[in-house]
Order: structure tokens, then C-alpha cells, then sequence
């Protein structure tokens, strides 16, 4: 998409308030020098966040000399964000304050079969509400519920285009979402929140160009690019696991054969440890969780055929990095997800060895490859910035703006449009 | 790298001459709606450029029942700009004026063996003192000279940083150049020149993300995204040639193996017809461009074993550009340089089979593969449009202006600094 005046502003008022987020209280003038926008620039984005009640004005600072300083800090409790984390076993949901503390969780399993949308969208009412019954906020101050759902999704239409794993084709979700939760949604996967998370919060804030390597069942690169999340044409950008990294490799669900994913996804490690030892203890055929777990304790007690596994997996996926380093030449590479925490500093190790002996030398020297330093469920949090995001882009769609010329991918004007009425909070 | 307000600025100012250049007489009011900025920005945008000489007023349109609207166009005699193509074999110099028409060219032949940088420097200063001549312009009005040369590059420090064919490592080659050429000077590698062309002149012009895939030599990916050419941390981006196809396939140049490059550069190509045919008599084993030549003659009168090297190219070329479909779910895909000119519609043929096989459906549905659309030699274009945005740049530069936060990559502060002089312009 080509940027406009519209998207320019939105994306400096992200700016602003992430760094608000991150450095309460602060200056207008520490603002300018850490975001690189003018002082004039920031005092008008600063004046909007206060205008929305999501910062506040909380004294003054002394400038030597000159006047002293206004200073705001990020306004906790001037809203409720909420973040939706539908996996293939369980649908995991957080209420955050503005400062993305969290006030209320509420997980619900989702058992095998059970994977009809509107089986999938009552744990998901459910669970909104229980964590604004928890945290005790009234309906009204939920500024946005995002959602996450693994696949590919067009993110203008609320719509889940391509979920592989429950075989779901072009889904409505949002609206099926709609029917059960009265709040302004936002509909995206997996990958985009845990980038977003870290552009946010995370590895890549204040960075230039980072990759965000999402380690799971699936697996994909989201690439946080000059400060933004690079979406693409059709929001399906950063879906690595579908790239080549062995012609005529190993066959993928997608159709391809040889894609990263089949090597270093959580049924890709499984593989192979099953071609080193076939009948391996670590081994548990139907359980990707309770494989990986036992190949990260088998590490740790230094087990020859976990240690081998290991390194087989952070050759496949360091010669995949190694490719997102020479084609992109990100600042910061960071491993995120479940099975990246899982096999942690071990896999990290092989990895940094494995693109040290692949990339090419100037990429390489210009990147670091760490691990995600989030510590809550990242795609929770994304899905929440989602919200948050979708709050901030709405400032621009007040009446009397001049029109958009895209969506904003939330769904907030529906609030206001009687022909799309929505039923009660979720109960 | 994080975008500051002058960047924005300066993408701007980008945006509008580009447009400008593309659609001469326009007026203010179009270029809004062409460009998706505000009037008020379009007409101090367009201020700028009338006060740099860069447009012209040219009249006005009636509008329906409101004021005239004032015309602008390009000032093609405003200015000249230079492109140098620094290759293997040959150094080539073109002049244009600044509606980027071609008022001179001048080739110099590289001999083998003769790479030192003085020897290659020396060939460059012959050529821009030709082209100037030529073109019968007054050294006062070439506004810049961007030289493009191959492999990686320092761009804020002038630096060729390793050119592989060469040998060549960190060469300071704008100190070298700035001894004999005395206008501002800009450098960068054809990869990021051909791109640039395809962002300003060619299929990428307008368009949202674009991969600009550059068939050559080497082999590499210029990513144009949202607009703008992305360079990466330390200007290295675009180095698809570098990543892998064939985990342990073809041993590259590069130390790594199985790279894209090792299967669709010219000597890739090579390998693939010898591969079928050893002994084929369409290949001139120490001659690439013969050898492509002799491949495309081939295809045209059927030859089996020329088409067949073809489809096994196109194939390997189809599942690398899958990758890029499938990462950057890109509008646009742009099949560059010369050897895609000689294998032309045959190949992209090919290609698109390939892709349609190996990518994922949804950003398959978005992106279109094409021939580029320039029909000069996309490399000086792209050097000589780098001295256009260094020359855009500068503005905002001028003394009593803020200070940059960082170097714009072109030289041209250095003409007023007197610690650093230089020599008459070339002979």
C-alpha cells in the first residue's frame, strides 16, 4: 500500500504513544528527540492522546534555564484493552490496562473436533466475559477486543480466509464474533500480533528493521519494517514457513514440498528426531507439546539424541534465517513463540552458529538474533495492540474528518451504524 | 532505520516529482488525488520544487464552476543528471535531462584483468567528461552523478565494500571519483538502481509493494515497499541471490551452498544447459552473454534442448520467486536486467507456471510476474535518479535549516567544504 498523509499521522501517533508507554513521564522535548518527529509534530499528537484519555498531564519538570516542562505519562485506567488468542487446543483470553498490565485472564479448552466456527466463537464470548467480569471495568471502557486466529485472514473483512489446520474456508468471524461481543473488534492472526507485540513492547521498540521468527505448530517471519508491521498487499506477508529451503524436500500441507516449516515447525522437529531415533523415548507421536518439552529436558541433562535433534533443527532453521538476514538485513532477528521458549538458549546457540557459517558477512555483522523478551502470551498482547491501534487510527474517522481512503481493518464505525446492530455484552 | 519527519518529507517530495515527471502539465489538485496527500502539503511540496528549478508553472485548466488551476510540469533543461554503470566488462555513462531523457552516452570496454579501482576510476572520469560534452551542458548544471557498482556498498561512505568479481574490498571509491569528477556524487549497486528506475520510471511506479528481481551476473531482489526503496540496516537488502534453494545444492562464490543465485545467474543458467547437454553447441563455456543469446535464439526455433534449459531454469527461478510471493505478499514482481531480456517472454512463461505450483493461493491472487517495462538501460537510470533524490534531499539541508539526523548518502555538502577539495571538473 502506498502511505498516506492519514497513515503517516496514525503511525506517528503509534510512535508517540509507545514511547509514552515505555518511558512514563516524559517530556514533549524528550518525546521529539526519541521519536525523531518535530517538537511541533508531537505536541499535536500529544494534545489528541489527551484529548482521548489515554495519556494524562502529571506536572512539571524543571529545563535548566528555560521553562520547566509539561510531562505526561500513560493514563492506566483511561481504558480497557482486550486480547483473543484462539489456538487449535485452547482459546486464551487477557484484559489489559492502557499501560498493557493485565487485569483478567480466562483460558477454555478447545477439544479435538470441536472445531465448528461457532463452537469456537462461544469459548471466545465466553472467556470476554469472564476477564471484564474479573477486572471489574464497566463495559464502556473497553476501547477494543482483537482478535487472533491462526491463518490467513483478510483483515478489511473480519474474515478467516485460510485456516489449515480446522480446514476453515473464508469464515465470517467477525461478524459470527459480533453477534456475542458489543465492543469494536479486530481480526488478525498469530503471527502479525506477536509482531506487533514486539514492536510495541517487545525486541523490535525503537528499533529499525526487525523479524519476528514465530516458532509453533506453524511457522512464519512477521517483519516489523521502519517502525511498522509490513502487512502486504492482501495482509498475508510473513509467511516464511511457506518458503524453500530444501527443492523437492519434504512434502508441506500447503502442496509445496521442502518448505522451512517442514523442517523446523513443531511436527517438522518431531521428524527429525524420528529420522535420528525412530524409537526414541522423547518421542510422543501425537503430542507436539509433550515432544518439544521432552527434547528441552533431554538438552538440559546433555541426552546425546535430544543434543543431536536440536542441532539438526537449529541447522534447518539458521540456513532459513540466514536468508531473511541477506534478503532483508534486519537489525534485530527475534524468536518468539512456544517452541522457541521451549528449547530456548540451546536452539539459540545453534542457530547464531548455524547463520554465522551461512550469512553473508555485512548482514550478518549488522544482526542480532535473540529470544523474545516478552514474558506473557505474546499473541494475547498483540491482539490487544491491535485494539489499541484500531482505538488510536478511529481519532482521524471523527465526523467532520475528511473520509479515509482505505479501512482501518477495525470495525469501530459499526458501532454507529444501525443497519449492523449487535446484540447485548457477552454474558 | 526508524523514519524521521524529514524522511517523510523527503518520500514526499519524492512522490510528488515523480508523479510530475510521469504526467506533465498536471496541476496541484491532481496531484493530491494521485498521490493521496493533503492540497495544503501538495502546494508547499511543489513550492519547493519550483524554487529548485526542478517545474515550471506552465499555465492553468479551467475547473468546473471553480477558480483556474494552476498547470506545473517538469523542467526538462532545469538541470542534468548522470548515471554511471560500473560492470564486469564495461563502464557505461548516460546524461539526462531532468525528464530523465537521454542527451548523452558514452561505453568504455573493462579489459579482463584490468580492475584496479584507479584503472576502473579512470575509465569513469573519461566517460562523464564525454557524456557532458556531448550533451553540450555546462558543468554547472548537472545537478549530480550517481555511479552504481556491483556488490555491496557503503552508501554514506562511498565505499564498495566487497565486489565479489573483483575481488575488491572496502575500495573508497567516491574519494577515488571525487579526485577527477567535480560534481556531487552518490554510490550504490545495481540491484538498488534498477529498483529505483522500476520505483520512479517503471513497473513499480504507483504501485504498493514491489520486488524488483534482477537477472544478471549475480542475481538479487530489490524491495520496493510502500514506495520507497528498502535498503535494510546497513544497505545490504535485496540479496535473494544469496539465499538458499537446495539446502548442500551447487557450491556458491558466497562460501554458502544451494544458493538462488548458483541456479539463475548467468553462470547458473550455464551450468543448467550443461547439466543437459554437455556437449551442447549453444554453449560458449567462457562466454555468458553468448551463451544466453545463443539459449534465447534457441528457444525461438524450438530447439529441444534450449527450451528444456529453459524450463529447468524457469522452474528453480519460479520456486525462488515463490519465496518472495509467499514473505512479502508484494503487487508486483519485475523480472530485470539482461538476461531477462533475453530470455524474455519465453522464460516469464515458465516462471509463472512455476509460481502458480509453488505459491500460497492468496498472495499468488495479488501479485502479477512482468517484464520490466524500461526500455534503456535500467541501471544508469537508477544511478542518475539517485543524484535526482540526492539533489532532493538536499533541500532540506540548506543553511539555517535543521540539521539532518543523518547523512543523506550523496556528497553534496562536501562541494562547499573546502578541506576537501577537488579537481577541475574532468578533461
Amino acid at each position: 500500500m502506498k502511505r498516506t498523509s492519514r497513515d503517516i499521522r496514525t503511525a506517528n501517533r503509534y510512535e508517540v504513544l509507545r514511547q509514552i508507554i515505555a518511558e512514563s513521564p516524559t517530556s514533549r522535548q524528550e518525546l521529539a528527540a526519541a521519536t525523531g518527529l518535530s517538537l511541533a509534530t508531537v505536541a499535536t499528537l500529544v494534545g489528541e492522546l489527551l484529548e482521548l484519555g489515554m495519556i494524562t498531564e502529571v506536572g512539571f519538570e524543571d529545563s535548566a534555564g528555560g521553562r520547566p516542562r509539561g510531562l505526561v505519562a500513560v493514563n492506566a485506567s483511561g481504558g480497557a484493552l482486550i486480547g483473543v488468542d484462539i489456538a487449535e487446543t485452547y482459546v486464551r483470553v487477557e484484559l489489559f490496562d492502557l499501560a498493557l498490565n493485565v487485569l483478567g485472564r480466562a483460558d477454555e479448552d478447545v477439544r479435538p473436533g470441536e472445531n465448528r466456527p461457532e463452537q469456537v466463537v462461544a469459548h471466545v464470548a465466553a472467556a470476554v466475559g469472564s476477564v471484564v467480569a474479573q477486572a471489574g471495568v464497566t463495559g464502556a471502557r473497553v476501547l477494543g477486543v482483537g482478535v487472533s486466529v491462526p491463518g490467513q485472514v483478510d483483515r478489511e473483512g473480519g474474515v478467516s480466509v485460510y485456516a489449515p489446520n480446522w480446514d476453515w474456508h473464508d469464515v465470517p468471524l467477525l461478524d459470527l464474533l459480533a453477534a456475542h461481543i458489543a465492543y469494536p473488534l479486530h481480526l488478525d492472526n498469530p503471527l502479525h500480533a506477536c509482531t506487533v507485540a514486539e514492536l510495541w513492547f517487545g525486541a523490535a521498540r525503537g528499533r529499525g528493521d526487525a523479524v519476528v521468527v514465530n516458532l509453533g505448530t506453524g511457522v512464519g517471519a512477521g517483519l516489523a519494517l521502519g517502525g511498522e508491521l509490513h502487512r502486504g498487499t492482501t495482509n498475508s506477508a510473513g509467511e516464511w514457513g511457506h518458503t524453500t529451503l530444501v527443492l523437492d524436500g519434504r512434502l508441506c500441507h500447503c502442496g509445496n514440498s521442502g518448505c522451512v516449516e517442514t523442517y523446523v515447525g513443531a511436527p517438522g522437529i518431531m521428524l527429525n528426531l524420528r529420522e535420528l531415533s525412530p524409537g526414541s523415548p522423547l518421542l510422543h507421536p501425537e503430542d507436539q507439546t509433550a515432544t518439544i518439552d521432552a527434547l528441552a529436558r533431554g538438552v538440559a541433562q546433555q541426552d546425546p539424541v535430544a543434543v543431536k535433534a536440536v542441532q539438526n533443527t537449529g541447522r534447518y532453521l539458521g540456513a532459513g534465517i540466514s536468508d531473511l538476514v541477506n534478503l532483508l538485513n534486519p537489525e534485530v532477528i527475534v524468536l518468539s513463540s512456544w517452541v522457541a521458549s521451549a528449547l530456548g538458549e540451546p536452539l539459540l546457540a545453534e542457530v547464531r552458529e548455524a547463520v554465522a557459517r551461512h550469512a553473508l558477512k555485512r548482514p550478518l555483522a549488522a544482526t542480532e538474533i535473540i529470544l523474545s523478551p516478552i514474558p506473557t502470551d505474546p499473541v494475547c498482547l498483540g491482539a490487544a495492540t491491535f485494539a489499541l491501534e484500531g482505538a488510536l487510527s478511529s481519532v482521524s474517522q471523527k465526523p467532520g474528518s475528511p473520509s479515509p481512503k482505505k479501512t482501518t481493518g477495525g470495525r469501530t464505525a459499526r458501532r454507529t451504524t444501525p443497519a449492523r446492530s449487535r446484540t447485548a455484552p457477552p454474558s
